[in-house]
């Protein structure tokens, strides 16, 4: 059943993310005002699996969430590129490799009950070494981790985000 | 590498969901105000897999994102109650079945660049009927999937959002 959309307010706006007040009806039942959270842009991740190495994580912080965690390289699509230009970016400047071809792994939405925000991830079995990172600030730690250690970290609950959750456990099951 | 957190000043509160500006500086090189959705009730899911039914599913309309996909029983936790008080809750309100007992599966932040928001999922192996859902506007249809079924539609890009793809996807793996 879907859920009828009568119209929509903001209640912040900025070119990053804006939030919204959605005038939604559940048919037969209620109308009220949702918060949605929009985000233009979407995010994209490239899970980084080189059998011979095994697969090219971070260890970082995130202050938002005051977490340390597993993460795959990613971040936000910039306006003028394609979303599998930004990602194959984004692996470059977070860790000196450029990823080989890539290939669309899944697209999903990480929290669908409160912001159309998208993830786009992406996976690949290669990469080159090119050079220190650019973004030296983002990870604590650039390393290719053994699939067999991915599977216990991931097991271990030190993949703390939802890009890479949902991202190394669909290419681990898919295999 | 942590970034430093100065302050925090609000563009918008509400109850449900706050927008907040963070002045945080990444050692070393820049300072700036960065978004933070703030969202101070978690949300829990679980994954029923009953190896004699399959696995519990919705299939579903998401107005936010207009998508249609299978997601996992989930909601908000509310104030007063245990986060699995809430999982089993929502169990039993979109599907008419009552979970049995829950076993913690993950913890994680489906958007972690852009919100607080925290995502329980939990497990278990068995549920008993009770009536018909409750929360009739929330599923188009309840269904066992049987498990095969789940890792095709997986597959398929049928899973669209972080909770159902990263909890599935994890209890796949882990058997």
């Amino acid at each position: 059943m879907r859920w009828e959309v009568h119209g929509e307010r903001f209640v912040y706006e900025s070119p990053w993310m804006s939030m919204a007040l959605v005038d939604v009806e559940i048919p037969g039942h209620e109308r009220f005002e949702h918060h949605v959270v929009r985000v233009p842009q979407p995010a994209a991740g490239v899970v980084v699996h080189d059998p011979g190495r095994g697969v090219l994580l971070l260890w970082r912080h995130r202050f938002i969430t005051d977490t340390w965690g597993w993460e795959i390289p990613a971040g936000r699509v910039e306006v003028g590129e394609t979303i599998e230009e930004a990602a194959a970016r984004e692996v470059l400047e977070e860790t000196g490799w450029r990823p080989g071809p890539l290939e669309h792994l899944l697209t999903f939405h990480p929290a669908n009950g409160i912001t159309d925000l998208a993830f786009h991830v992406y996976r690949t079995s290669s990469a080159t070494f090119v050079g220190d990172p650019v973004d030296v600030h983002e990870a604590e730690q650039v390393a290719w981790l053994p699939i067999e250690r991915v599977r216990d970290e991931l097991a271990r609950g030190n993949v703390r985000d939802g890009m890479a959750a949902a991202g190394l456990a669909l290419h681990l099951l898919d295999g």
